[in-house]
């Protein structure tokens, strides 16, 4: 093996889900689909470095910035607190939502050393003045420092007077109670709806 | 999502071991790391496009062609022929085989219309008799396509009255009889050897 080959497989063994044995494969896939693939491949991501801002208002990722969710007027006065941009994108896809968003830029975790001052959270304040935001759905993952940090966002909006939720937990659509962990059963249970 | 950002998605999502969610927080994860990451990414696979070459003799990928193997005078006249250059690599990274390599770039396959004429073949003939070659190790895959591969090459190879073997199948090394599956028991029954 060589110097530069070794050298790009250890640069794409870093991207998340890809280790060293699959940054291998990817690797030779491009070389060998090396004219129809690799420089294209080097181009876009050239293209995408240049062109991808971060919106200044919400922290999505889009060519202009405030991002076109942010400018969209017939957006609904409600935010969706969400941990990444990939969240986003999660509702956009699913076209579930038609309110505007807030992506944090990760959680409040100890053990990463993830304080609220890493997080975009002052900015979210800011917003709701300014915006005369009506409802904020807290819709961090399910996680410990997901909670954490949804308990932590929620007390910091308490003395703005804004209406404040969390995306609920339960049963996920499809699923089957038997293969559910105990968490989700008894988060489940918790926030069961009479009829 | 906006067009270059969603164009760099679908062009990681080709590499293999990546679906588009995956391709998405790949891009993602470049974004976050644009200044130290998503430039050093590009750079490095252009580089690595311009100074790779397939070595002509086996068919590796390296710097030069012919490659280090095929011009290193201590290797023993014995060829290893694998499929992908991959295979080579594993080889090579265990450190385990003192010979040269043959690249097929692929397997005989009807259901992909993969033909002899489509794989590296004819120039391990000529490499047979050009290097006096002691022994042709057949090391393809456990697959039916692979083993249909070995096989065509063994009839292609009987008249060169060069040796020609198979790679052994059997029971990997601290597997557990109980989690292996029929065809590698029966394999490794059949292959049984008398102490």
């Amino acid at each position: 093996m060589e110097s530069d080959l070794e050298k790009l497989i250890n640069i794409m063994a870093k991207l998340p889900g890809l280790g060293k044995r699959s940054a291998k494969r990817a690797v030779l896939y491009m070389l060998k689909n090396k004219e129809s693939y690799m420089e294209q491949l080097a181009d876009s991501i050239k293209k995408a470095a240049e062109t991808t801002k971060i919106c200044e208002e919400c922290g999505n990722l889009d060519t202009s910035s405030p991002c076109d969710i942010c400018t969209d007027e017939k957006r609904e006065p409600i935010i969706c607190v969400v941990e990444e941009v990939a969240d986003l994108w999660a509702f956009e896809r699913g076209n579930v939502f038609g309110g505007k968003y807030h992506v944090l830029g990760g959680v409040l975790s100890a053990v990463d050393g993830v304080g609220p001052a890493d997080l975009n959270i002052d900015k979210l304040l800011e917003r709701i003045e300014k915006e005369n935001t009506e409802e904020v759905v807290i819709a961090t993952n399910a996680t410990v420092e997901g909670q954490t940090t949804a308990h932590y966002i929620t007390e910091r909006l308490k003395d703005l007077g804004v209406k404040t939720s969390r995306i609920a937990h339960g049963i996920p659509i499809g699923g089957e109670m038997d293969y559910l962990d105990d968490g989700t059963l008894s988060a489940a249970l918790k926030s069961r709806q009479s009829f």
